[in-house]
């Protein structure tokens, strides 16, 4: 059976997976991540943890999930928060040049749609949206077995459409978007407009939520009445099978999961509410959303 | 050269035509519409239509683009505003077995977007949105030369995104979607809500924009803020090279339109802001639609 490989560039550790497309994972490395790699420090810890596969089996390709942004069509990583002296860098033709295979370059969102897809059991959906629920709010989807990339990879920039309008700046600059009630940053901003006081991080209002915080239990519903918003408008616009939410803020989905599944099936038209899933994914891990894209790429 | 029958079921008539897939119009012919239409007399004017078409050349397929709610799958209208005797009728099947050739039905948004893509310049570009300003507001894309029609028909149900949390009534029953604030109905329910009076028409609403009526003037641009911050969405979620608007309130389009342009352009991402083009469409007639639904199901 083909073998693909698959690689990870998180803020702790560039991980690697050769894996079938069935998932049936043949070796796995990482390297550690500098916070002061250079261009050329990082494409050598790349290249390091795809030489390590491919010394284990021959890959039909190598897909690459990072975080943005991105130049996809060039296989650029054009800069990163977590590693703040990458400027340009050419990753896909870097990679290329070494390995002789086709290499493959998308966002952790998209790959993680793609990992939903492929390893999360969902081989059987026709139309998959995967929303990441992490430091920001991202999406991916994955349409008739083929990731949805857009423009360069920018496609369900989920994050960032307008439920509020007129509401809380966000990140991007703009007011009212999703991630800024939805995700770690936004709850953490939304419970500090509330209280004037900042947790540490978001299991901190997590925590708050268990313990019957009203603050904190505000902060939440009313982003999780945002999502749910969210989840419709996706709904309404593309129409997909079935919503995954993964990333680190499903570790308390038990606190707001099922109202937001609840919410949803109020919000759409009944058709949808009928025939659209939305549920917890299964958090698959990003060399897996990786490799995921690598195997549609060569399909 | 192949020629194609478009049948738009409309309000007033049912309009049709016979054309080669560059709209080279061989024939065209209409009925008038009876709101007292039965199941049967409706498909029997239909077939008249289609009857009219067929004699003066060899169709490939027939489309027909009507209002819904529709089963776009099963071939049905469920019921229909203006019709109200109308249940379930089988009109696809009806006007298959009656000429033996393949029949499409979609709803006139779907239809609309297929007509801009192919009989209103756009057969260059690659991923088209037609939004649809009328009573309603709907939407249909057309991604690389294929409507994406969704789920039985639903997907760009454009009208129905909610940008204001917890905002106007909308007619769907739900609040805060784009189509409360920005379509003939919305607009006028929200000027009602600003003065307590209701204008006949949009028109009137119009009018009173152009004599610089500081209630209309804040309700249009209120609505075109709503409209614009739907475009972003949509750009934001499926990266389309273009979107067109089209529908009866375009027949204003400079009071509102280049605002929305520029409002579209300071909210999406600096990417889609040099990337993506948001323009009024040719408003292609109904028909023409109906005959793109069939060219682009035969190719």
């Amino acid at each position: 059976m083909s073998l693909f490989a698959g690689i990870d560039i998180g803020g702790g550790s560039i991980k690697g997976i050769l894996t079938d497309p069935k998932g049936n994972v043949m070796h796995e490395t990482r390297e550690p991540t500098d916070s002061q790699f250079s261009n050329d420090g990082f494409i050598a810890a790349v290249k390091k943890v795809a030489a390590n596969l491919l010394a284990k089996g021959k890959a039909e390709a190598i897909g690459i999930g990072s975080p943005g942004p991105l130049d996809v069509d060039q296989g650029l990583v054009l800069h990163s928060t977590n590693l703040p002296n990458l400027k340009n860098t050419p990753l896909v033709k870097s990679i290329r040049d070494e390995f002789n295979i086709p290499v493959y370059l998308n966002n952790d969102a998209n790959c993680a749609a793609l990992g939903e897809y492929y390893f999360g059991g969902n081989t059987g959906v026709n139309s998959l949206v995967a929303l990441t629920l992490g430091t920001g709010l991202g999406g991916g989807w994955v349409y008739q077995g083929k990731l949805f990339s857009g423009m360069n990879g920018n496609a369900m920039e989920a994050g960032h459409l307008t439920i509020v309008k007129d509401g809380a700046l966000c990140g991007c600059g703009k007011k009212g978007c999703a991630e800024s009630y939805f995700s770690a940053v936004g709850l953490m901003n939304r419970y500090f407009d509330k209280t004037g006081k900042k947790p540490d991080n978001v299991k901190e209002l997590f925590d708050l939520c268990r313990d019957n915080n009203t603050d904190a239990r505000e902060v939440l519903f009313f982003g999780a009445d945002i999502l749910a918003e969210l989840i419709k408008n996706i709904i309404h616009l593309i129409n997909p099978d079935k919503v995954v939410m993964v990333g680190g803020i499903t570790a308390s989905y038990d606190l707001f999961g099922p109202y937001v599944e609840n919410r949803v099936k109020e919000l759409v038209f009944p058709v949808f509410a009928e025939k659209v899933t939305v549920a917890m994914g299964n958090n698959v891990a990003g060399a897996y959303g990786a490799a995921a894209l690598a195997i549609q790429e060569e399909k």
